[in-house]
C-alpha cells in the first residue's frame, strides 16, 4: 500500500442535518447530496453521499449509516463514539478555543475543554451530530501550510 | 474551518497487534510506538502511540480505545464498525483485487468481494484487526498521482 488516504466517510444517521453541520456550521466546501439516483442491487446500498472537498484531494464523505453497512456488507453495528477521531491542528492555542467555541454555537458537542497534555499539545475534543470526535489541536512541532 | 484534516486516529485493542498489521502488514511508514513516559493526569489518558506517516502530512495514528475514551472525556462505547471507513485508491480493478488478497494473506477481513457498483466505482471491503473498515476502489474518475 502507498501511505495515503483518499477518503474517509462517516457513517451519519441524517445525511441533510450532518451536511448543514459541515457545510454551514463549519464552512467545509461540497458540491452537495450526489447519487441519489444510484441503488445497488447487489448490497442494496444507496449512492447518496455527500463529500466535503479537503486539501490535497482528500474527500470526507457523509453517508447513512445503514448504507455504509449494505456497501460493506456487514451487520449494521451500535453507535459508538471510542473508534476513531479526526484531527485538526491550528495554529494557536487561543485558535483552539475559539474553533471549539463557534462548534458549540453551530451544534457540536464539547467533551473535553481544552488543556494543555505532558506531550505538548493543546487540545480539546467535540462530537458531531452523530457521536464522531474531532480533536483541535495546537502542537507546537507541527508545520502548518495555512 | 480550514478543508483539511491533519491525523485520523483510529482506536485499537493491542496497539503492538495493530501497528505490526499496518507497518509489516500493508507496509506503511512509521517510527513505532512513541510517547510510553507520557500520562495526562487530568484525563488519565496515556500519551502511548504509534503514526504511520501518509502523504501531504496525514498522519494515521493508533491509539488504545481506552486512552481515546480518556483523552476525549467520553464513556468507552461498543465496539463498532459501522461508524466510519477509511478509503483507498487504486489504478485498476486488478489492483483492488490484488491488495484485497493481501490483505486476506496478513490478517486482514474481507467483508465483500469486489464488484462494481451502479455509481460507477469498483470497490470491496477489509476490516483491520479491530473492525475498522477500508474501502479498497477503482473510480475512473479520480485522478491519482501516484
Amino acid at each position: 500500500m502507498k501511505p495515503r488516504i483518499n477518503f474517509i466517510t462517516l457513517a451519519v444517521q441524517d445525511l441533510e442535518k450532518s451536511l448543514t453541520f459541515y457545510r454551514d456550521g463549519l464552512g467545509l466546501p461540497t458540491r452537495g447530496i450526489i447519487g441519489s439516483e444510484f441503488t445497488d442491487d447487489i448490497t442494496g446500498a444507496s449512492g447518496t453521499i455527500a463529500f466535503l472537498e479537503l486539501h490535497g484531494g482528500l474527500m470526507l464523505g457523509l453517508y447513512a449509516r445503514s448504507d455504509l453497512a449494505k456497501d460493506a456488507s456487514i451487520m449494521l453495528g451500535p453507535i459508538s463514539s471510542t473508534e476513531f477521531s479526526l484531527g485538526y491542528a491550528v495554529h494557536s492555542k487561543e485558535a483552539v478555543d475559539h474553533l471549539l467555541k463557534h462548534v458549540e454555537a453551530v451544534g457540536g458537542i464539547l467533551t473535553r475543554a481544552p488543556h494543555e497534555r505532558p506531550w505538548g499539545v493543546y487540545s480539546g475534543y467535540f462530537k458531531d451530530l452523530d457521536g464522531h470526535l474531532w480533536e483541535v489541536t495546537w502542537d507546537p512541532r507541527i508545520e502548518l501550510r495555512d
